[in-house]
Parts: C-alpha cells; structure tokens; sequence
C-alpha cells in the first residue's frame, strides 16, 4: 500500500507529463530514489544498486524497474499493476562482466523504445557515468535526454495530503530538539546525545513514528562547530563551548528541519549580539 | 585529526599507487565517500555535493577537493598540507549555469594534468552522469580512463588497525542485537524497537562510542519479511509473527553486520527446521 491515496499519485503524473510533453520526451527514467518514491510510492533501501521508475508519456501506468528480491517490496508500496513491476536476476549485481541496465536496455526495446527520447536525471546521485554509458551503448538508436530536476520541480507544489504529513514531521522535530537540548550537558559524550536524539526522531510521537532522517543528527560541539557536517565523536561536551544542533523530524519520508544553538556557560558577548 | 597513524594513510597510498602503475593512470580522482575517507581519514556528510580526492601517481600528498563549507572537516580530519585542501566557492552548489568540475578540470588544469591519463570511479554511486560529462568536454585533452573499484580492492586487506576497530564495532553489535531481541514484543510499536536499536548502536559502549551505521535499522516483520529492505512503521508487531532483524554496529565508519529472526509465539514447523 502507498503512503497516499490513488489520486495524490494521478495528480502527479498527470503533472510531469506536462513537462514531459514540454521537454518532447517520449519515456522518463527516473532514479533519484525521492522521486522514484513520489511518483509510485516506492519505499525501501535498495537504491545502492541501480534501479529506476520508468514513466511513459502516454497514460499507461508507470513501470518500476529494480532488484528481484526489491520487487516485493514494489508489492507492498506501491499501487503500480503486478505486470509493472520489472527486475533483473541477482547475477547482474556487482558483476564486472554484465550491468543492470543492459537488461533495462533490453527491457525498453521489448516495450517498443529503441528509437524513443527517453530523459533521464543526468545529475541524480546514483545515476552513475556508468549507468549512462551503458544505456547510450545497449540503445544506439534512442535519443537520451538530460532532463535534470523536472520531477523535483513538480515536487515543489505541495497538495494538501503532503503538507498534512509535514505537520506531523513538525510535531517531531518540536520534540527532538527539546530532547537534544536536555542531552547537551557538560561531561556527557557526544554520541550519548546523539543516542538520544536519534532514538526521539525514529520513535515520534504517540500518535505517528518517524522514519530515520535522510542524514545523521548534526552535533558539532566545540571546533567542530566550524564546520557544517562534522560527525559527533565519544568525547564528552566540555563548559563554555557552543554546540549547533541541525536536525530533523521525519514522517513518512517528509522532513522538516530545525536548527539551534546550545551554549554551555555564560555565551560570550559576540554570541548573545548575533542570538 | 584523522582516525588512523600517519603510517596507516601512507601505506595505503602506496599500494593504491601500485594499482594506479599497473593500470597506466597518472592521477585518480576518487569519489567514493568510503574510498575518500579510506586515502585521507576525510569524514563529514558532504557527499550530496561533488567532491573528491585527488592522488597523483608520485610521492606528493592527496588533494582534498569539496564545497568550501566543508575545507574546514578536510582540515580537522585528516593530514593533509592547507595547501592541499582545495574547495570551489558556493555559487557552484545547484547552479543550472555552471557545475563544480568544471571548477576542478580548471585545478586540474593549473596543476599541469591537462593531457593526463585520469582515473574515475565510473559506477561510485554520488559520480553522476553529469560529473563524467563536464569533466571530459571540460579537459579535451585528457584521457579519462574507468578504475572501477581499484581502491575497493586496495581495502579488501585489512590492517591490524582496521581489525581492531572491526572487534570495537563487533561489541557494539554484540549489544545492538541484544537490545532488538529484547524490544521486539507483542504490541510494541515497530518506530519504538527501532529508536532504540538506534540509540544503542549510535551511543555504542562504555569505552568507544558508535557511529550511525551506513543503512538505518532493517526491522522486517509480519509481510514484510517476504521482502530485504522494507522500512519499519508505526504499527504494533502481532503474535505469530517473524520478525527479521539485519543490524550492525558501526565505529569510526567501519561496520560489523549480524542478522537474526525473533518469532513471536510457537515457531511454525518450518521455520524451526532451517533454524
């Protein structure tokens, strides 16, 4: 079953396929996981090997296209027709001798795309140089098109459905942060904190869990406060330091951030001007 | 401060470099967060943003290369020379008109690699479609040759400094796997057995604390057992259920997994003979 009802998925196909038709792609071929996941409702971990969901133009059902033993999870998350539902045999993973996608390369010609303009997330992470080489090698006579952040700027107009769930990533993250600054003490380790604010944004609220942030908490106490994406380390919090907390709630794969500052001791003069 | 002696880096770049002769490239610009991290002790969550190390075929240090924000974890978590910490300015990060390799084929350029033969990490996921495809029209004249998972390779033989940390993450493990025995229940919420695995794996023991491991907990109960990656929710586990857990513990990046099955009531006949 998908997060959301049938129709939140309609309205947003039927809105990439305006772009689609605008951008003259025939076939989408989309990996970035967040958008696999906004189109069809995909959720699982499987997007360290290759995977995509495959949307036509026209108005047939969108096609995910993955592991075998992720196709279940296809099953249980999506809405898309079991005949749409695609994958590859385990030989194909890690294997230096054959790539994933030359059996999606085969899969698309079967589906009639040879000579389709099929567009695809050129700056996607995990949309890999090699994933493309292999497609433009296994499909000589398909056009592909780098269609960048179509489906992210679908994303951006937000239904009512979404906007629902951030309110309760919001209620989260209310949570978590009061539970980080009660965790940030003088002589407490870095990673007992952390533990702590980990557990409060999986754990949610009574009324809804959380799912696991797309980063790890953001403590950076002491010199790691100059920078923006240290990791905490086991050394305890230390007196007249500041600790910046850049953290999360997430429900159902909808973030919602908040940042602050912890100050242990009287915060010099120069902190409390900016504050 | 990197994680590891000085000794341990250098020893790694030599047989790196050994790989890199064999392979006829003069400079690898690897992309792999872990292989990064492996080279230089680089450790900060700034992989969603192009970034790279840089490692000639002589005797010269790596080159950490990144988004200027994150210089300063280069600074504090390895041993690089300043002068070999190198970042491209912020108007870069997501612009539609210029990418950040073009930004590096220019510091490649200046440090006389403009007929090069570089090495890439053609199927690292985070080396996108696009990083390949800027680099090579940006610099005409190198060749680009695909090393696939040369430093991979490099890492599969173990120090004893590695190993060490392999058996702190196996106590943490040990731990972690005792807590999710004990917190899958009748009733219990799925989100709750969760946020306390974990706390357990981030807060790690007395003595060294746990890193958030690479993949969050995979707590597959009820249908979702049929399936490896499924996430948790928010409902309660029901009796006569099996609930897989696959796990790990996690210390200055380096995991040790264990998996094991909780059946909640009078295992099935089935189950009992594979146990």
């Amino acid at each position: 079953m998908a997060a959301f009802p049938d129709e939140e998925y309609s309205e947003r196909l039927a809105r990439t396929r305006t772009r689609m038709g605008e951008a003259g792609v025939d076939v989408l071929l989309i990996t970035d996981p967040a958008n696999m996941n906004y189109l069809t409702g995909y959720d699982a971990w499987s997007f360290y090997v290759p995977q995509a969901v495959i949307v036509p133009l026209n108005d047939d059902a969108p096609y995910w296209y993955g592991r075998g033993m992720d196709a279940q999870s296809a099953v249980l998350t999506t809405t898309l027709p079991r005949d749409h539902i695609l994958s590859y045999a385990d030989d194909y993973v890690e294997n230096p001798a054959k790539h994933p996608f030359e059996h999606l390369a085969t899969v698309l010609k079967e589906h009639g795309r040879e000579r389709a303009r099929i567009g695809y997330e050129g700056n996607a992470y995990f949309f890999t140089a090699r994933n493309l080489q292999v497609l433009t090698e296994s499909m000589p006579h398909a056009k592909f098109v780098d269609i960048d952040l179509m489906v992210n700027w679908v994303r951006t107009v937000k239904s009512a459905n979404e906007i629902e769930v951030f309110r309760q990533a919001a209620r989260i993250i209310e949570n978590v942060m009061q539970v980080a600054i009660d965790a940030v003490n003088v002589g407490t380790r870095q990673c007992d904190a952390a533990a702590l604010i980990s557990a409060a944004q999986i754990r949610g609220t009574k009324e809804y869990g959380g799912d696991a942030p797309a980063n790890p908490p953001s403590i950076l106490s002491a010199e790691n406060a100059a920078t923006p994406h240290a990791s905490w380390s086991d050394r305890p919090f230390s007196p007249d330091t500041a600790t910046c907390l850049e953290l999360s709630g997430c429900r159902l794969r909808y973030h919602c951030a908040m940042s602050r500052t912890v100050y242990l001791g009287k915060p010099p003069a120069d902190l409390l001007r900016v504050a």
